[in-house]
C-alpha cells in the first residue's frame, strides 16, 4: 500500500537525485578531458573516474538485471568497480590515469544514460532499492569532495599552477581569541540512532564514559601555525611520535601541503591558484602527524571522537560554508565545528560496540577500512551542503593531508 | 633516616638486579660470537646489543656522572642508544649487525663492568635513581623476551635451521572445548593504579564503560588454525581488512610465520628446531590481520583491551607458564591469560585518559609508539616469570607476528 | 654571397621543415585531449609533449632571442626541456603526464607560433642556423617515433585497448627460408663521413678490424619466436645473460611485450588494436636480453654494430616500409636492413674513436648516453621515412622493448 | 705415460695448492667469528662464504662423487654454491650475513677436509682435473682480494672503525710529474694466446685496429683528485654521463668512497683503520662514473682496454706491489700498471671474437656477465702475488667502488 508520506517521500528522493547527480556534473564543467583524466597520486583518482564510478554504482546496484535497462558498455565494471571485491576484479588503482578511453564525454553520457534508467524505473522501485539510491546519493556526495581534492592536488602538481575557479574572491577570515568550552564527564550516548541516512560506521548509537574535557571554540589558524613553524615545531623530535618523526625527516616536511615561503610571507595554492595564506582561517592540509605534534607543543591534545561528538550536540550540521553549486566556499571564519575543514581526532576508526557490516557487496564499505587509519570529524569547505552529520566518521591514514585537513584543540577539564 | 622496610624494599631490589642481570647472560649461553652479532631483518636486534642496550640503560641513567664511575667505552652511547633523542645521535637501527666488533666477550665486558659500577654505588642510591633501576630492571626483561624471539627469527633464516635449545622435550597440549565466560557490562576500572612497578602506558588507572560480552576461556588452537586454512580462510577476502588482504597477497601467507606442510603434516621452526605443529597448543606467530580475519571466520570477534583486562582481575600473573632461567617453557595447555601466548585484542595502542610521559630522556618510551599499532595483552613462554601484570599493554604493528602472538575469542553478550 | 646552391638548399630545408613539421601534427590527429596527455610510464612521455619539446628545441636554439620573436609562453622552457642542463631546470619526468595544461590545442597553437616564427625568419638565417634547423628536423623525426611507441604503450595499458589505426588492414608477410650471406674479414671504414646531416654519435668515420662473417639475409620472425618459447627458451637459465635471467624471473617475463595466448594461438597489441600475430612477420618487442638468448638458443649470436653496417653498406635505406603520411607501414616483409625494426646488436653504445660532444647546450645530446646501452641498427615501421641511414645508432638499456625492436642473426664464418 | 715434465707440473701445482690455500686462512687469522660472518651489502660477501665457497669450488667440481671421499655436509651446496645453476638451488646472496652457523671453526675444518682430500687424491687425478684444480686456485685468488674488499667494506660500516692490519705503517708516495707515452696505431694482438692459465673471457687471442694514442705513465693520484674535487667537479653537470650525474645526485657523492674531510684534510678509511690521505698515492674506490668524468675534466680519456694490453706489452705483471702473506702492501708509487689499483678502461666488458663459454657447469663463469659491466685493467694492492696478466679483464658495474678502483689517462695523439 502506497501511503502519501511515502509518495512524498519518493518525490524527495527524485529530487535529491536529481540535486546530487546534477552538481557532480558541474563541478567538472571547468576540466577539459585532459584535467579529468589524469591521475595525481595512487591515493587520489581522475575526475572522470569519480564520475564513472559513482554511475557505475548506481547501475550495479540498482540497474543491473532489471528488465529493459541495458548496460551502458560492460567493459565498465572493470574499469569503475573501486573495490568491491565481491563484484569482480577491477583495474589497479594506480593505473587510472592510464585510461584516456573512455573521454570525459564518453562518461557523461554514461551518466545520462544511468540517469535516464533510474528515472524510467523509478515508480516500480521497492523500498530497498530506494535505500540503495539514498545510499549512492551520498556516496556520490563523498566522491565530489575528492574530485575537488584530488583535482587541487593534480593542479599543484603542474609547475604552471592552474586555478580551478580563478574568479573566487578570497574573504579575509576574522581572527578570533580562544574560548574553551567546558563540558561535564559522565555517560553519553554518540553515534547515529538509525533514523534517517547514515553510513554503516556511524552506528550503532552506544554510551561511551567521557571525563570532563574542555574544547576550543575555534579551529587552529593559519597564523596559529606559523608561530609553530617559527618556533621549530617542525625540528623538535620531543613533539613528534615516533611514526610522525620518521616521516617528517623522510619527507622533509616543513610545513602544511603546498605552503611556500616567499618574500611576502607564506603562499598557498587553492583550488583558485597560488594566494596569500589569510593568517586567520584555519590551516588545512596537515596530517595526523602534525596536528598531534602541533597539541604538544600547544600543551594541549586532539579531542576524541567521543568528545567532538558529545561537543556537537544539537548543533546544526548544515549551518557551516560548504560546497554549493557555486563551488566550494571560501573558509570565512573558525568557530562552526563543521563546513570549514575536517579535524582529527586522537581517535583511531575501529568498529563501535555491535558494529556489523551490511550483508553483500554493498556490505564491503567502511568495514574493510577499520585499521590503521584516524577519525576526523566535522566536514570541510568541499563537503556537499546537507550531507554532515555530527556522528559522521571520516577516516584517513595519518600521513595524508590532501584533504581539507585540520585541527580543534582539546584539554582535560 | 632509612626504614628497615626501606632497606628491606632496597636488598630485594638488589637480589632482583642480580637475576635479571645473570639471566640475559644465561640466555646468551648458547649463542656464538657470530650468532649473537647477526641481525635477521630491521625489526629485530642482535642478542649483542640487546646485551649491551640494556647495559647503556644503566650506565647512562644511573651511572654517568656519578663520582668515581668511568664510562667503559664512550663510543658505546652512539653505538647502544636505541631510540632517545634527547641522548644524542645513534646507529642506524637496520645497520646493527654490521657491528662486529665490540665482541660478545666485550659486550660481557661491559654487563660486569656496568654490574660492578651499580654494585658500588648501591648504598649511595636515593629513591629516584632505585626507581630508575627498577624501570631499567623491567626494560630488561622486555630485551630479554626480544633476545629470545629474534635468535629464533635469526636461526629461522638459516637454511640448516639451528636449534637455540635442541633437547627440549616437547610436552603435547591437552585438546580442550569451548567455554565462554560471560562478563557483566558496566563502569569497570582498567589501568595500573600505581602501586608498584609498571611502564608508564598503563596509567593512569580509568574508568572504562563495558557492554556484556563472553570471552573465550581457551587461547585459539594449532587445530582450529589448520581448520581455518583447510577451510580457505587466507583466500575468502571477505574475511579479511582492506589492509590485511593486500598484506596476505603481497607477501604470498598461507599460513602462520614458519608453518611449513610436508608428508607428514604440518611442522614450525621452533628454540628447538623444526618440530610437528602440537594441535592442542595455542597457534602463534600469526598478525594481527591474521588474528581478526580468524575471528571473522569464526563468527566471532577480538577482546577490546578492556574486556581481557576486566576479565583477568583477580587473576594471577605469575601462573602462567614462562621464561625461568631453563629457558622458556612449552606452551602446555592454553587456559591461561598469562604465559603461553601474547593475546591480539582489538584495541589501538591510544593514551589512557589522562596520560603524560615522564620528563626527560626516560619519558621517550612508549608515548612516541602510540600510533598505527594494536594492544596484545597477557604474556607468552618468552616472557620472564615475574614481569607480567594484567594492566600490561605490549603493541605491535598489525603486520608483524615475529613474536609469540596468538589470540582469544571474543563475543557480545 | 648568396649562390643559385644555397638558394636552391634553403628553399628544399624549408620544404622538409613543411613537411617534418606537419607529419607530426598529423600523427597526432586520431588523439583526444586526454590521449595525448598521458604517461604510461616514466620511459614514455605523452604525445603532447613530444609535440612541443620538438617545437621548444626551434624556440630555444633558433627564435630566441632574434628580433621581433616573442616567446610564446615563457613558463614552456621549463616543461618541455628534456634533458639540457645548460639551458636550466626542468620538470621531472616521471611526471609530465601531470601536465593536462596547457592542453593539446594550446600546444598546437604553440607549434603553429613557433612555425611562423621560423618561417618569417627565413631568409634572414644564416648557415649554422639552418644547420640548427635540420638538427631539430631530425631531431623531431626521432619524437615522431616516439610518439608512436609511446601512444602505442599507453593504449596497451588501457583495459579496453583502443586502436589508433583501427582500420589499417593487416598484410600477411611472407615466409622466408634461412640464407646466410658471407662477408669478407678485412679493415672497413664505419661511421658518417660528414658529408650531409648526421647525429653526432654517428661519426668520426673510422677503420675497423673485422672477421669472416655472415649475417642472416631475413629478420627473425614471430614463428621462430613461437618455437624459441615452445622449446622452453624462457625458462632455460642457461641461454640467459644473469642480468637478463634476473629480469626474466623477477618480471616473470615469457613472451614478447603484449603478446597473450588464447584458444587461437598468439596475439599481440598493435597500433591498430590487438591482432592475431602473424608468424612470418619479424618479431618486435623484445629485449636486448630476449635477443641475446635467442641468438644462443639459436646456435647463433648478434651482430656487432660493425658487422651490420658492414653488410649495408650499399643498401638504400629509403627502400623499406617506413612511416609516412598515411600512418606506420605494416611490417610486410622480413628481408630489408630498414624498415621492419630496430635490430639489438652485440656493440655496447660508446663513442667512436675521436668522438667529440659538439658545444654548447646542442652538445648534451647523444655523448651524454654512452654508458650501459646497446645499440640497435636499421629502422622500423614507425621510423619516419627519409631519416634512416647505415651509420644511425639507436641505442636502449638492455631490458627495454617498447620500441619496435627485434634482431637479426649472425655467425662466425 | 707419466713423464718428467708432467710430474715436475704435477709437484709445481701440489705446491701452489699449499700456497694458495694457506694464504685464504692467513688472511682471515684477524677476524674473529662473527667478523667473518657479516655482510655489509648485497655486493659483498662474508669472509667466512669465501673461504668456503673457494673450498666448495674443490669438493664439487674435483672431490664429489670420487670413491673414498665422504662430503663434508651435504647442507653446504646449498649455501656456497654462488652463481652455478647448473649445480642446484642456493642461498640468495643478500642473506649471506644470516648464516651465523656453521661458524669460522666449522668452516675452516671444512676447509682442511677438503685439502686433504685433494691430497689423497693427488696422484690419481687426471690432466682435466688438475686443470680444474688450476682454475679453483685462480678461483680463489680472485676470492682473496674480494675478501679483503669486503671485510674493509664491514668494518668501514662500523662506527668505531676497527682496523684489519692496525700496525702496518704507510709508507708515503713519491710524487711524480706527467709523462705521455706514445704509442702507435696499427693492428696488434690481444688476449690470451691459451698457453698457460687465464680465465676464459681472456680469450681468444685476436688482431685489433688501434690508432695512435698516448697514455699516461702513472695513475691518476690523490692530490690529482683532490684538485677535481676543489675545483667543483663533483657539481658539473657537462662533466658526467647521464646516469653518473643521476648517480652522483641521488646518493650524494661529492669524494671517493669513506673520504672524510676535516680539519686536518683529507682522510680515508684503509685496512689499518682511518688515515689522512696519501697526496702522491693513486686515488682508489672511484667509479667508473667518477673515472670518466676526471677524465673529462682533465681534458683527456679513459683507456680502451686494448689500449691499456698494448701498453703493457712487455711489463712484467709480477712487479707490481702486491699481496703477499705479510697483507696488502701500501701503494708506495704509481707508475707500475699492476699492483697499485685495478684500472677503469673505456670499453664495456663484452666477449672477444670467438668467445665460447666452457660447457657444463664451469662455463657458467665469466660469459653469463659480459652486459652491462666495465673493463678493469691492471691488478691492485690487494690482489694475489702472482695471479696478475695483461690480459685479465676485471669488470664491474659502473657505479661500484668498494675495490681498489683507479684509473690512469689517456689521449689521441
Amino acid at each position: 500500500m502506497t501511503t502519501l508520506a511515502t509518495t512524498r517521500a519518493a518525490d524527495a528522493l527524485l529530487s535529491q537525485f536529481a540535486a546530487v547527480r546534477s552538481l557532480s556534473v558541474s563541478l567538472a564543467d571547468p576540466l577539459s578531458d585532459a584535467d579529468a583524466s589524469a591521475q595525481s597520486m595512487p591515493d587520489a583518482s581522475p575526475a572522470k573516474w569519480h564520475l564513472a564510478h559513482t554511475s557505475w554504482f548506481f547501475e550495479t546496484f540498482v540497474l543491473a538485471g532489471r528488465p529493459g535497462y541495458r548496460l551502458f558498455d560492460d567493459r565498465f565494471n572493470y574499469l569503475f568497480n573501486s573495490y568491491y571485491e565481491a563484484v569482480g576484479a577491477r583495474h589497479a588503482r594506480d593505473r587510472r590515469g592510464l585510461i584516456t578511453r573512455p573521454s570525459l564525454d564518453d562518461v557523461l553520457a554514461y551518466r545520462r544514460h544511468v540517469d535516464a534508467g533510474i528515472e524510467r524505473a523509478w515508480d516500480s522501485l521497492d523500498a530497498a532499492t530506494r535505500t540503495l539510491i539514498e545510499l549512492g546519493l551520498n556516496h556520490e556526495q563523498q566522491h565530489q569532495e575528492l574530485l575537488l581534492t584530488d583535482i587541487l592536488d593534480l593542479f599543484a602538481a603542474n609547475p604552471i599552477e592552474p586555478a580551478l575557479f580563478p574568479s573566487a574572491a578570497a574573504v579575509p577570515a576574522a581572527s578570533r581569541g580562544d574560548i574553551w568550552t567546558a563540558h561535564a564527564g559522565g555517560i553519553h550516548r554518540i553515534g547515529h540512532d538509525g533514523n534517517g541516512f547514515h553510513f554503516d560506521c556511524e552506528g550503532p548509537a552506544h554510551d561511551v564514559l567521557v571525563r570532563p574535557f574542555a574544547l576550543a571554540d575555534r579551529l587552529v589558524s593559519n597564523a596559529d601555525w606559523a608561530a609553530f613553524i617559527a618556533d621549530g615545531g617542525y625540528a623538535d623530535s620531543a613533539l613528534w611520535l615516533s611514526d610522525g618523526w620518521a616521516w617528517v625527516q623522510k619527507q622533509a616536511i616543513a610545513a602544511p601541503l603546498r605552503w611556500q615561503h616567499g618574500d611576502d610571507g607564506w603562499t598557498s595554492f587553492t583550488l583558485s591558484g597560488r594566494r596569500p595564506v589569510d593568517s586567520a582561517a584555519p590551516v588545512t592540509h596537515i596530517s595526523f602527524y602534525e596536528a598531534d605534534a602541533f597539541a604538544s607543543w600547544a600543551g594541549a591534545r586532539l579531542p576524541t571522537e567521543a568528545e567532538w561528538e558529545v561537543a556537537a550536540a544539537g548543533q546544526d550540521a548544515a549551518a557551516g560554508n560548504q560546497l554549493d553549486r557555486s563551488g566550494p566556499a571560501h573558509p570565512i571564519g573558525s568557530a562552526g565545528l563543521f563546513g570549514d575543514c575536517w579535524q582529527w581526532t586522537a581517535s583511531a576508526f575501529l568498529p563501535y560496540p555491535g558494529f556489523r557490516p551490511a550483508e553483500g557487496a554493498v556490505g564491503e564499505y567502511n568495514g574493510k577500512f577499520m585499521n590503521g587509519q584516524m577519525v576526523l570529524k566535522g566536514a570541510s569547505c568541499a563537503t556537499p551542503r546537507g550531507s554532515s552529520r555530527a556522528s559522521v566518521r571520516n577516516f584517513f591514514y595519518p600521513h595524508m593531508r590532501w584533504q581539507f585537513s585540520g585541527l580543534r584543540l582539546a584539554k582535560d577539564a
